[in-house]
Protein backbone atom coordinates (compact mmCIF):
# COMPACT_ATOMS: atom_id res chain seq x y z
CA UNK A 1 0.00 0.00 0.00
CA UNK A 2 1.17 3.56 -0.54
CA UNK A 3 0.20 6.46 1.57
CA UNK A 4 -0.03 9.91 0.20
CA UNK A 5 -0.93 13.45 1.42
CA UNK A 6 -2.96 15.52 -0.40
CA UNK A 7 -3.35 19.44 0.44
CA UNK A 8 -6.54 21.01 -0.45
CA UNK A 9 -8.08 24.65 -0.97
CA UNK A 10 -12.00 24.71 -0.88
CA UNK A 11 -15.06 27.31 -0.75
CA UNK A 12 -17.65 25.43 1.30
CA UNK A 13 -19.87 28.05 0.51
CA UNK A 14 -22.41 25.21 -1.73
CA UNK A 15 -21.25 22.39 0.89
CA UNK A 16 -22.50 20.66 3.85
CA UNK A 17 -19.15 20.79 4.54
CA UNK A 18 -16.03 18.12 4.84
CA UNK A 19 -17.92 15.25 6.66
CA UNK A 20 -19.25 12.22 3.80
CA UNK A 21 -23.31 12.32 4.28
CA UNK A 22 -25.76 11.00 2.57
CA UNK A 23 -28.27 13.22 0.36
CA UNK A 24 -25.45 15.90 1.18
CA UNK A 25 -22.93 17.09 -1.05
CA UNK A 26 -19.45 17.01 0.83
CA UNK A 27 -15.91 18.05 0.07
CA UNK A 28 -15.03 14.10 1.13
CA UNK A 29 -17.57 12.66 -1.02
CA UNK A 30 -16.07 14.86 -4.27
CA UNK A 31 -12.58 13.68 -3.43
CA UNK A 32 -13.61 10.26 -2.73
CA UNK A 33 -15.58 10.42 -6.38
CA UNK A 34 -12.78 11.60 -8.11
CA UNK A 35 -10.27 9.18 -6.19
CA UNK A 36 -13.02 6.49 -7.48
CA UNK A 37 -12.72 7.51 -11.41
CA UNK A 38 -9.38 7.61 -11.12
CA UNK A 39 -8.33 4.59 -9.44
CA UNK A 40 -11.35 2.62 -9.76
CA UNK A 41 -11.85 1.30 -6.41
CA UNK A 42 -13.05 3.02 -3.51
CA UNK A 43 -10.49 5.01 -1.60
CA UNK A 44 -11.03 6.45 2.06
CA UNK A 45 -9.98 9.84 1.86
CA UNK A 46 -9.10 10.74 5.50
CA UNK A 47 -9.13 14.32 6.79
CA UNK A 48 -7.59 16.12 9.49
CA UNK A 49 -10.68 16.81 10.67
CA UNK A 50 -14.12 17.95 9.53
CA UNK A 51 -14.96 21.78 8.09
CA UNK A 52 -18.68 22.37 8.88
CA UNK A 53 -20.95 23.57 6.59
CA UNK A 54 -20.19 26.50 4.55
CA UNK A 55 -16.30 26.34 6.38
CA UNK A 56 -13.54 27.39 3.63
CA UNK A 57 -9.99 26.09 3.60
CA UNK A 58 -6.14 27.29 2.47
CA UNK A 59 -4.32 23.74 3.33
CA UNK A 60 -6.69 21.69 4.54
CA UNK A 61 -4.77 18.37 4.36
CA UNK A 62 -6.42 14.70 3.62
CA UNK A 63 -4.07 11.27 3.47
CA UNK A 64 -4.84 7.94 1.26
CA UNK A 65 -4.18 4.74 1.17
CA UNK A 66 -3.15 3.31 -2.46
CA UNK A 67 -2.68 -0.28 -3.42
CA UNK A 68 -0.76 0.72 -6.70
CA UNK A 69 1.95 4.06 -6.74
CA UNK A 70 1.06 6.91 -8.44
CA UNK A 71 3.03 9.77 -9.93
CA UNK A 72 2.57 13.00 -7.55
CA UNK A 73 2.04 15.40 -10.43
CA UNK A 74 -0.32 13.07 -12.41
CA UNK A 75 -2.33 12.08 -9.18
CA UNK A 76 -2.65 15.66 -8.44
CA UNK A 77 -3.96 17.14 -12.30
CA UNK A 78 -6.15 14.06 -12.69
CA UNK A 79 -7.88 14.68 -9.24
CA UNK A 80 -8.20 18.27 -10.20
CA UNK A 81 -9.53 17.59 -13.41
CA UNK A 82 -12.37 15.36 -12.04
CA UNK A 83 -13.30 17.83 -8.99
CA UNK A 84 -15.88 20.92 -9.19
CA UNK A 85 -14.32 24.62 -9.55
CA UNK A 86 -14.44 25.10 -5.69
CA UNK A 87 -12.31 22.67 -4.81
CA UNK A 88 -8.45 22.28 -5.72
CA UNK A 89 -6.20 20.01 -4.83
CA UNK A 90 -2.68 22.03 -4.09
CA UNK A 91 -0.23 19.01 -4.07
CA UNK A 92 0.20 15.23 -3.67
CA UNK A 93 2.96 14.22 -1.71
CA UNK A 94 4.28 10.45 -0.58
CA UNK A 95 4.43 10.07 3.35
CA UNK A 96 4.94 6.36 5.17
CA UNK A 97 2.30 4.08 6.08
CA UNK A 98 2.62 5.45 9.46
CA UNK A 99 1.01 8.85 8.91
CA UNK A 100 -2.42 9.59 9.44
CA UNK A 101 -3.73 13.97 8.70
CA UNK A 102 -5.98 14.09 12.24
CA UNK A 103 -4.01 11.97 14.25
CA UNK A 104 -0.48 13.19 13.14
CA UNK A 105 -1.62 16.19 13.32
CA UNK A 106 -0.05 18.24 16.05
CA UNK A 107 -1.62 21.86 15.69
CA UNK A 108 -3.74 23.74 13.36
CA UNK A 109 -4.07 27.42 12.04
CA UNK A 110 -7.22 29.41 11.40
CA UNK A 111 -8.34 32.37 9.98
CA UNK A 112 -11.36 34.51 10.73
CA UNK A 113 -12.44 37.27 7.84
CA UNK A 114 -14.75 40.48 8.68
CA UNK A 115 -15.91 43.08 6.78
CA UNK A 116 -16.39 46.24 8.87
CA UNK A 117 -19.11 48.73 7.01
CA UNK A 118 -22.15 50.26 7.48
CA UNK A 119 -23.15 49.57 4.26
CA UNK A 120 -23.37 45.45 2.76
CA UNK A 121 -21.06 44.49 0.60
CA UNK A 122 -21.41 43.18 -2.59
CA UNK A 123 -18.10 41.78 -3.80
CA UNK A 124 -17.31 38.25 -2.36
CA UNK A 125 -19.77 38.18 -0.26
CA UNK A 126 -19.45 34.07 0.49
CA UNK A 127 -15.73 34.96 1.65
CA UNK A 128 -16.42 37.09 4.88
CA UNK A 129 -18.85 37.60 7.20
CA UNK A 130 -20.40 41.21 7.34
CA UNK A 131 -19.96 43.16 10.67
CA UNK A 132 -22.89 46.36 10.11
CA UNK A 133 -21.26 48.79 13.18
CA UNK A 134 -17.64 49.60 14.05
CA UNK A 135 -15.49 47.86 16.46
CA UNK A 136 -12.74 48.77 18.84
CA UNK A 137 -9.58 46.56 17.62
CA UNK A 138 -7.62 47.81 20.59
CA UNK A 139 -10.30 45.79 22.89
CA UNK A 140 -10.21 42.76 20.32
CA UNK A 141 -6.26 43.00 20.75
CA UNK A 142 -6.61 43.16 24.19
CA UNK A 143 -9.06 40.32 24.49
CA UNK A 144 -7.35 38.15 22.51
CA UNK A 145 -4.69 37.76 25.07
CA UNK A 146 -6.61 36.38 27.55
CA UNK A 147 -7.13 33.11 25.55
CA UNK A 148 -3.25 32.53 25.18
CA UNK A 149 -2.07 29.27 26.74
CA UNK A 150 -3.78 25.64 28.22
CA UNK A 151 -7.26 26.28 29.06
CA UNK A 152 -10.59 24.57 29.47
CA UNK A 153 -12.13 25.85 26.76
CA UNK A 154 -15.53 23.82 27.36
CA UNK A 155 -17.10 27.66 27.24
CA UNK A 156 -15.96 27.91 23.71
CA UNK A 157 -17.59 24.57 22.72
CA UNK A 158 -20.95 23.82 21.02
CA UNK A 159 -21.02 19.96 21.39
CA UNK A 160 -19.66 19.43 25.19
CA UNK A 161 -21.53 15.60 24.34
CA UNK A 162 -18.94 14.73 21.90
CA UNK A 163 -15.94 16.30 24.09
CA UNK A 164 -16.35 14.02 27.28
CA UNK A 165 -14.21 11.81 24.81
CA UNK A 166 -11.44 13.59 24.40
CA UNK A 167 -11.47 16.57 27.38
CA UNK A 168 -11.97 20.26 26.64
CA UNK A 169 -8.37 21.22 27.62
CA UNK A 170 -7.21 23.03 24.66
CA UNK A 171 -3.44 25.13 23.84
CA UNK A 172 -3.64 28.19 22.07
CA UNK A 173 -0.39 29.58 20.85
CA UNK A 174 -1.48 32.62 18.75
CA UNK A 175 -4.32 34.91 18.50
CA UNK A 176 -4.16 37.93 16.41
CA UNK A 177 -6.66 40.69 15.47
CA UNK A 178 -4.84 42.05 12.19
CA UNK A 179 -6.79 45.34 11.09
CA UNK A 180 -7.62 45.13 7.21
CA UNK A 181 -8.29 47.84 4.86
CA UNK A 182 -11.91 46.89 5.16
CA UNK A 183 -12.38 45.15 8.50
CA UNK A 184 -10.39 42.72 9.77
CA UNK A 185 -8.72 39.43 10.32
CA UNK A 186 -8.08 37.27 13.58
CA UNK A 187 -5.19 34.16 13.50
CA UNK A 188 -5.60 31.84 15.72
CA UNK A 189 -3.10 28.76 16.45
CA UNK A 190 -3.65 25.91 18.47
CA UNK A 191 -3.06 22.52 19.55
CA UNK A 192 -6.19 21.88 18.34
CA UNK A 193 -9.42 23.50 18.77
CA UNK A 194 -13.22 22.31 20.00
CA UNK A 195 -16.20 21.97 17.81
CA UNK A 196 -16.94 25.79 17.22
CA UNK A 197 -14.31 26.60 19.05
CA UNK A 198 -13.16 29.39 16.63
CA UNK A 199 -16.01 30.79 15.85
CA UNK A 200 -17.42 31.03 19.42
CA UNK A 201 -13.65 33.35 19.61
CA UNK A 202 -14.45 34.99 16.81
CA UNK A 203 -17.95 36.00 18.22
CA UNK A 204 -16.62 36.44 21.27
CA UNK A 205 -14.27 38.86 20.49
CA UNK A 206 -16.59 41.12 18.10
CA UNK A 207 -19.29 41.67 21.05
CA UNK A 208 -15.67 42.92 23.10
CA UNK A 209 -15.07 44.74 19.80
CA UNK A 210 -18.76 46.21 20.43
CA UNK A 211 -18.16 47.14 24.12
CA UNK A 212 -20.53 44.05 25.04
CA UNK A 213 -18.36 42.10 26.59
CA UNK A 214 -15.45 44.05 28.50
CA UNK A 215 -12.00 42.37 27.47
CA UNK A 216 -11.16 41.46 31.50
CA UNK A 217 -14.14 39.29 31.20
CA UNK A 218 -12.80 36.76 29.21
CA UNK A 219 -10.93 35.06 31.99
CA UNK A 220 -13.84 34.57 34.11
CA UNK A 221 -15.94 33.31 31.09
CA UNK A 222 -13.33 30.82 30.41
CA UNK A 223 -12.89 29.28 33.60
CA UNK A 224 -17.02 29.37 33.93
CA UNK A 225 -16.98 26.66 31.38
CA UNK A 226 -20.35 28.10 30.65
CA UNK A 227 -21.02 28.28 26.57
CA UNK A 228 -23.88 31.00 27.49
CA UNK A 229 -21.08 33.74 28.94
CA UNK A 230 -19.24 33.52 25.47
CA UNK A 231 -20.78 35.25 22.48
CA UNK A 232 -22.52 33.68 19.71
CA UNK A 233 -20.52 31.65 16.87
CA UNK A 234 -19.33 34.17 14.21
CA UNK A 235 -21.02 32.95 10.96
CA UNK A 236 -19.15 29.87 8.38
CA UNK A 237 -18.51 32.05 5.77
CA UNK A 238 -16.14 33.65 7.87
CA UNK A 239 -13.82 31.19 8.73
CA UNK A 240 -10.93 29.42 6.62
CA UNK A 241 -8.84 26.58 7.77
CA UNK A 242 -5.38 28.14 7.31
CA UNK A 243 -2.76 25.14 7.48
CA UNK A 244 -2.72 21.62 9.38
CA UNK A 245 0.86 21.43 11.32
CA UNK A 246 2.91 18.05 11.49
CA UNK A 247 6.18 17.32 12.64
CA UNK A 248 8.34 17.99 9.80
CA UNK A 249 9.95 14.06 10.17
CA UNK A 250 6.39 13.17 9.93
CA UNK A 251 6.09 14.66 6.07
CA UNK A 252 9.74 12.92 4.74
CA UNK A 253 9.35 10.70 1.71
CA UNK A 254 9.27 6.74 2.48
CA UNK A 255 12.60 5.27 1.94
CA UNK B 1 -37.47 68.95 -10.17
CA UNK B 2 -34.23 67.49 -7.72
CA UNK B 3 -31.11 65.91 -8.39
CA UNK B 4 -29.27 63.35 -6.69
CA UNK B 5 -26.29 61.92 -7.26
CA UNK B 6 -26.17 58.20 -6.21
CA UNK B 7 -22.29 56.48 -6.08
CA UNK B 8 -23.33 52.50 -6.31
CA UNK B 9 -21.44 49.42 -5.82
CA UNK B 10 -22.15 46.00 -7.59
CA UNK B 11 -20.59 42.59 -8.28
CA UNK B 12 -21.06 42.31 -12.18
CA UNK B 13 -21.11 38.27 -11.87
CA UNK B 14 -24.74 37.72 -12.31
CA UNK B 15 -25.40 41.23 -14.90
CA UNK B 16 -25.31 42.07 -18.68
CA UNK B 17 -24.15 44.81 -17.80
CA UNK B 18 -25.26 48.53 -16.84
CA UNK B 19 -27.30 49.37 -19.59
CA UNK B 20 -31.03 48.37 -19.77
CA UNK B 21 -31.67 45.96 -22.00
CA UNK B 22 -34.53 43.98 -22.79
CA UNK B 23 -34.90 40.11 -21.87
CA UNK B 24 -31.70 41.05 -19.99
CA UNK B 25 -31.31 41.61 -15.88
CA UNK B 26 -28.61 44.89 -15.81
CA UNK B 27 -27.82 47.34 -12.94
CA UNK B 28 -29.44 50.11 -14.52
CA UNK B 29 -32.90 47.82 -14.47
CA UNK B 30 -32.56 46.98 -11.36
CA UNK B 31 -32.25 50.43 -10.13
CA UNK B 32 -34.75 52.10 -11.99
CA UNK B 33 -37.11 49.28 -10.54
CA UNK B 34 -36.19 49.82 -7.28
CA UNK B 35 -36.97 53.77 -8.14
CA UNK B 36 -40.77 52.77 -9.41
CA UNK B 37 -41.22 50.73 -6.43
CA UNK B 38 -40.49 54.09 -4.18
CA UNK B 39 -41.24 57.08 -6.37
CA UNK B 40 -44.12 55.78 -8.09
CA UNK B 41 -42.97 56.71 -11.08
CA UNK B 42 -40.66 55.81 -13.77
CA UNK B 43 -37.19 57.33 -13.07
CA UNK B 44 -34.43 56.96 -15.48
CA UNK B 45 -30.96 56.47 -14.00
CA UNK B 46 -28.38 58.35 -16.17
CA UNK B 47 -24.69 56.49 -15.47
CA UNK B 48 -21.00 58.13 -15.24
CA UNK B 49 -21.03 55.28 -18.64
CA UNK B 50 -21.75 51.77 -19.33
CA UNK B 51 -19.70 48.98 -17.31
CA UNK B 52 -19.99 45.66 -19.37
CA UNK B 53 -21.36 42.05 -18.74
CA UNK B 54 -19.14 40.68 -15.57
CA UNK B 55 -17.96 44.24 -15.26
CA UNK B 56 -17.53 45.41 -11.08
CA UNK B 57 -18.19 48.56 -9.73
CA UNK B 58 -16.74 50.02 -6.49
CA UNK B 59 -18.22 53.72 -6.93
CA UNK B 60 -19.82 53.68 -10.04
CA UNK B 61 -21.99 57.07 -9.99
CA UNK B 62 -25.43 57.70 -11.91
CA UNK B 63 -27.90 60.35 -11.02
CA UNK B 64 -31.40 60.86 -11.20
CA UNK B 65 -34.17 63.85 -11.38
CA UNK B 66 -36.82 63.28 -9.22
CA UNK B 67 -39.93 66.03 -8.65
CA UNK B 68 -40.37 65.89 -4.86
CA UNK B 69 -37.92 66.25 -2.48
CA UNK B 70 -36.31 63.11 -0.86
CA UNK B 71 -33.78 62.64 2.38
CA UNK B 72 -30.75 61.45 1.07
CA UNK B 73 -30.41 58.66 4.18
CA UNK B 74 -34.02 57.47 3.66
CA UNK B 75 -33.62 57.94 0.01
CA UNK B 76 -30.85 55.39 0.07
CA UNK B 77 -32.10 52.70 2.68
CA UNK B 78 -35.30 52.67 0.91
CA UNK B 79 -33.09 51.73 -2.63
CA UNK B 80 -30.78 49.48 -0.57
CA UNK B 81 -33.89 47.88 0.64
CA UNK B 82 -35.27 47.12 -3.15
CA UNK B 83 -31.96 46.65 -4.64
CA UNK B 84 -30.55 42.62 -5.27
CA UNK B 85 -28.02 41.37 -3.04
CA UNK B 86 -25.26 42.02 -4.99
CA UNK B 87 -25.67 46.05 -6.00
CA UNK B 88 -25.78 48.69 -3.15
CA UNK B 89 -26.26 52.12 -3.12
CA UNK B 90 -23.39 53.84 -1.33
CA UNK B 91 -24.43 57.42 -0.91
CA UNK B 92 -26.85 59.72 -2.15
CA UNK B 93 -26.39 63.47 -2.47
CA UNK B 94 -28.21 66.60 -3.63
CA UNK B 95 -26.83 67.78 -6.93
CA UNK B 96 -27.62 71.12 -8.91
CA UNK B 97 -29.90 70.51 -11.99
CA UNK B 98 -26.95 71.03 -14.69
CA UNK B 99 -25.19 68.29 -12.70
CA UNK B 100 -24.87 65.27 -15.50
CA UNK B 101 -22.89 61.98 -14.06
CA UNK B 102 -21.86 61.43 -17.79
CA UNK B 103 -21.04 64.64 -18.93
CA UNK B 104 -19.56 66.52 -15.73
CA UNK B 105 -17.48 63.53 -15.46
CA UNK B 106 -13.44 64.87 -15.79
CA UNK B 107 -12.28 60.82 -15.46
CA UNK B 108 -12.14 57.24 -14.19
CA UNK B 109 -10.32 55.39 -11.93
CA UNK B 110 -10.06 51.50 -12.80
CA UNK B 111 -8.64 48.72 -10.93
CA UNK B 112 -7.71 45.58 -12.39
CA UNK B 113 -7.45 41.97 -10.54
CA UNK B 114 -4.76 39.30 -11.47
CA UNK B 115 -4.38 35.87 -9.23
CA UNK B 116 -1.22 33.93 -11.01
CA UNK B 117 -1.27 30.50 -9.72
CA UNK B 118 -0.33 27.14 -11.36
CA UNK B 119 -3.33 25.79 -9.34
CA UNK B 120 -6.69 27.51 -9.89
CA UNK B 121 -8.18 29.30 -7.41
CA UNK B 122 -10.98 28.72 -5.59
CA UNK B 123 -11.90 31.48 -2.86
CA UNK B 124 -13.94 34.20 -4.53
CA UNK B 125 -13.63 33.27 -7.92
CA UNK B 126 -15.79 35.89 -10.27
CA UNK B 127 -13.57 38.60 -8.43
CA UNK B 128 -10.53 38.45 -10.43
CA UNK B 129 -8.64 36.57 -13.32
CA UNK B 130 -6.74 33.39 -12.89
CA UNK B 131 -3.16 33.91 -14.45
CA UNK B 132 -1.91 30.19 -14.80
CA UNK B 133 1.74 31.08 -15.54
CA UNK B 134 4.34 33.60 -13.29
CA UNK B 135 4.75 37.10 -15.01
CA UNK B 136 7.61 39.46 -14.78
CA UNK B 137 6.25 42.51 -13.15
CA UNK B 138 8.87 44.36 -14.02
CA UNK B 139 8.52 44.22 -17.23
CA UNK B 140 4.66 45.13 -16.61
CA UNK B 141 5.42 48.16 -14.95
CA UNK B 142 8.19 49.30 -17.28
CA UNK B 143 5.33 48.40 -20.46
CA UNK B 144 2.81 50.63 -18.38
CA UNK B 145 5.17 53.51 -18.57
CA UNK B 146 4.62 53.64 -22.06
CA UNK B 147 0.80 54.51 -21.88
CA UNK B 148 1.10 57.56 -19.68
CA UNK B 149 -0.14 61.07 -21.55
CA UNK B 150 -2.16 61.74 -24.41
CA UNK B 151 -2.27 59.35 -27.17
CA UNK B 152 -4.63 58.17 -30.06
CA UNK B 153 -5.75 54.65 -28.27
CA UNK B 154 -7.61 53.38 -31.55
CA UNK B 155 -5.05 50.26 -30.82
CA UNK B 156 -6.62 49.48 -27.72
CA UNK B 157 -10.39 50.27 -28.39
CA UNK B 158 -12.71 47.14 -29.41
CA UNK B 159 -15.57 49.17 -31.05
CA UNK B 160 -13.44 52.02 -33.43
CA UNK B 161 -16.94 52.69 -35.55
CA UNK B 162 -18.73 53.99 -32.23
CA UNK B 163 -15.35 56.15 -31.70
CA UNK B 164 -15.71 58.05 -35.20
CA UNK B 165 -17.93 60.68 -33.12
CA UNK B 166 -15.61 61.03 -30.08
CA UNK B 167 -12.55 60.27 -31.89
CA UNK B 168 -9.88 57.78 -29.89
CA UNK B 169 -7.28 60.19 -28.38
CA UNK B 170 -7.45 60.00 -24.51
CA UNK B 171 -4.98 60.96 -21.87
CA UNK B 172 -3.50 58.34 -18.86
CA UNK B 173 -3.17 60.03 -16.09
CA UNK B 174 -1.80 57.03 -13.64
CA UNK B 175 -1.17 53.50 -14.83
CA UNK B 176 0.29 51.07 -11.87
CA UNK B 177 1.03 47.54 -11.41
CA UNK B 178 1.20 46.82 -7.27
CA UNK B 179 2.38 43.26 -6.62
CA UNK B 180 -0.45 41.47 -4.22
CA UNK B 181 0.26 38.16 -2.29
CA UNK B 182 -1.27 36.20 -4.75
CA UNK B 183 -1.19 38.37 -8.06
CA UNK B 184 -1.25 41.92 -8.80
CA UNK B 185 -3.48 44.90 -9.31
CA UNK B 186 -3.74 47.36 -12.38
CA UNK B 187 -4.87 50.81 -11.42
CA UNK B 188 -5.39 52.99 -14.42
CA UNK B 189 -6.54 56.33 -14.21
CA UNK B 190 -7.30 58.88 -17.24
CA UNK B 191 -9.82 61.51 -18.49
CA UNK B 192 -11.49 58.57 -20.23
CA UNK B 193 -11.47 54.83 -21.48
CA UNK B 194 -12.65 53.83 -24.43
CA UNK B 195 -14.89 50.92 -25.32
CA UNK B 196 -12.82 48.16 -23.59
CA UNK B 197 -9.68 49.73 -23.42
CA UNK B 198 -8.92 49.01 -19.56
CA UNK B 199 -9.63 45.26 -20.90
CA UNK B 200 -6.98 45.70 -23.81
CA UNK B 201 -4.47 47.26 -21.69
CA UNK B 202 -4.71 44.57 -18.92
CA UNK B 203 -4.48 42.04 -21.44
CA UNK B 204 -1.74 43.78 -22.87
CA UNK B 205 0.80 44.21 -19.52
CA UNK B 206 -0.23 40.75 -19.12
CA UNK B 207 1.67 39.30 -22.62
CA UNK B 208 4.40 41.73 -21.57
CA UNK B 209 4.76 39.42 -18.18
CA UNK B 210 4.54 36.38 -19.96
CA UNK B 211 7.67 37.66 -22.52
CA UNK B 212 5.53 37.67 -25.34
CA UNK B 213 5.45 41.31 -25.93
CA UNK B 214 8.56 43.53 -25.44
CA UNK B 215 7.92 46.09 -22.77
CA UNK B 216 9.58 48.82 -25.91
CA UNK B 217 6.74 47.82 -28.30
CA UNK B 218 4.47 49.40 -26.67
CA UNK B 219 4.60 52.94 -28.14
CA UNK B 220 4.74 51.22 -31.66
CA UNK B 221 1.41 49.08 -30.98
CA UNK B 222 0.27 52.83 -29.67
CA UNK B 223 1.01 54.81 -32.93
CA UNK B 224 0.47 51.77 -34.87
CA UNK B 225 -3.12 52.26 -34.50
CA UNK B 226 -3.97 48.93 -34.95
CA UNK B 227 -5.97 46.32 -32.70
CA UNK B 228 -4.44 43.72 -33.94
CA UNK B 229 -0.84 44.33 -32.60
CA UNK B 230 -2.35 45.23 -28.79
CA UNK B 231 -2.97 41.58 -26.37
CA UNK B 232 -6.51 40.30 -25.71
CA UNK B 233 -9.22 41.87 -24.10
CA UNK B 234 -8.33 40.60 -20.17
CA UNK B 235 -11.83 38.64 -18.53
CA UNK B 236 -14.63 40.99 -17.44
CA UNK B 237 -14.53 39.17 -13.69
CA UNK B 238 -11.20 40.95 -12.96
CA UNK B 239 -12.18 44.86 -13.81
CA UNK B 240 -13.88 47.22 -11.30
CA UNK B 241 -14.86 50.50 -11.93
CA UNK B 242 -13.08 52.50 -8.76
CA UNK B 243 -14.36 56.14 -9.15
CA UNK B 244 -15.65 58.93 -11.57
CA UNK B 245 -13.60 61.78 -11.04
CA UNK B 246 -15.66 64.89 -10.97
CA UNK B 247 -14.85 68.98 -10.50
CA UNK B 248 -15.40 69.56 -6.69
CA UNK B 249 -17.53 72.52 -7.41
CA UNK B 250 -19.87 70.20 -9.41
CA UNK B 251 -20.85 68.35 -6.35
CA UNK B 252 -21.50 71.61 -4.08
CA UNK B 253 -25.41 70.67 -2.79
CA UNK B 254 -28.11 73.43 -4.55
CA UNK B 255 -28.57 76.27 -2.50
Amino acid sequence: MHSYLLTLAYDGSEYAGWQRQDGFETIQSCLERAFGVIVGTTVPVHGSGRTDAGVHALRQTAHVRIERAYDCHKLLCALNGNLPKDIVVRSVRPVSSEFHARFTARGKRYLYRAWVSRIRPVHARGSYHWVKRPLDLVRMQQAARSFLGEHDFAAFASNPGYERIHGTVRRIDHLHVIRRAQGFDIFAQGNGFLYNMVRTIAGTLIEVGLGKIDPDEIRHIITSRNRSLAGPNAPARGLYLMRVLYPPESLRAPS
